[in-house]
């Protein structure tokens, strides 16, 4: 195979959610169509890399032009409320549900004695910060529902102290939910967590 | 969302295999991690865009810099067999099984009365000028076992006429196909097809 075919196909294959054979179709489509798809792919890619970058104060992807992210300039999202999640993707998730209308914090990451993953690789220093510039009054964790999620929740907690109200999402079976596919540990989790009616 | 986040999102869903989820989730990946592969990517796509060409003989695509594709180039492949497949990815397919040892012709497409592909938007024309140049004395048809496929099939063979031999792969259960999984249509083609033993 052509070599930079073959350097194309391994660039594409090394993306999340794309397999070799995904990359091989892919590449074909970039180079059997010349209708500039390519050319206009790799200048968003660019053009993307260079403007967007970090929000300064939540760490939200945002233009480089502008000083803070859509949601720390906006007004009406400073409720007291400051939602932590991993990363921007939760974000968006969070976003399209239209759940929540408060600021968000994103750490960047999960504490990992796996993966060395230390207090200090995540963005949680300026979280004290925060609380008391943006006279935030609850912290709702967002994070992922596994040992690390719910360790880093309790570092955080232990580093912001007690002058703010926290909370977790809820656990248990999904809307829809089948009892039969549902693991034993949300099953264990939603009988704990049972409502009276 | 970021602008430039939104369109680089757009036009990574528009890549085969690629759904938006998926396109988030890469986006995201480029973005959030800055290790150089955003742009690594971008310069390969350029490179790719730039310096890959089809192959004036056979289709296959080739550096810009040579004037014919490894597989033309290649003297050992002039065995009188022409294979027929439909585009640059067939090639690779029959490749990694190494099943077939002769030369190529991509013909770009199929005939198709639905979407208006007709014998002139395929690159069928010079194959009389390959069969008497290369002296073919096989044309193998390896196109896709659909309406379509043998109707260009057909196309291909009157044109071509009479001074060498045709033959298309064989149709039938695949390896390790259990009946229970497989279509009425292939079940007739492998019913007509029976091998006596």
């Amino acid at each position: 195979m052509n070599q930079k075919i073959e350097r194309l196909i391994k660039q594409f294959a090394k993306l999340p959610r794309v397999g070799n054979r995904a990359a091989q179709r892919i590449v074909l489509a970039l180079l059997q169509t010349r209708d500039g798809r390519a050319e206009n792919l790799a200048a968003a890619i660019l053009d993307a890399t260079e403007n967007v970058v970090p929000c300064a104060i939540c760490g939200c992807l945002t233009d480089k032009n502008a000083n803070v992210c859509e949601f720390c300039r906006d007004m009406s999202r400073a409720n007291g409320q400051l939602c932590i999640v991993r990363d921007m993707g939760d974000v968006w998730t969070l976003e399209k549900s239209s759940v929540f209308h408060g600021r968000y914090h994103i750490i960047g990451g999960l504490l990992s004695g796996a993966t060395g993953v230390m207090p200090d690789d995540l963005n949680i220093a300026n979280l004290p910060n925060r609380i008391k510039d943006e006279k935030i009054t609850e912290i709702i964790f967002a994070l992922p529902n596994t040992v690390e999620g719910k360790t880093t929740q309790h570092y955080i907690m232990s580093v912001v102290g007690g002058n703010v109200r926290f909370s977790e999402l809820a656990s248990g079976v999904p809307l829809g939910g089948d009892l039969d596919y549902i693991d034993d540990g949300t099953l264990s989790l939603a009988f704990g967590g049972r409502r009276e009616l």
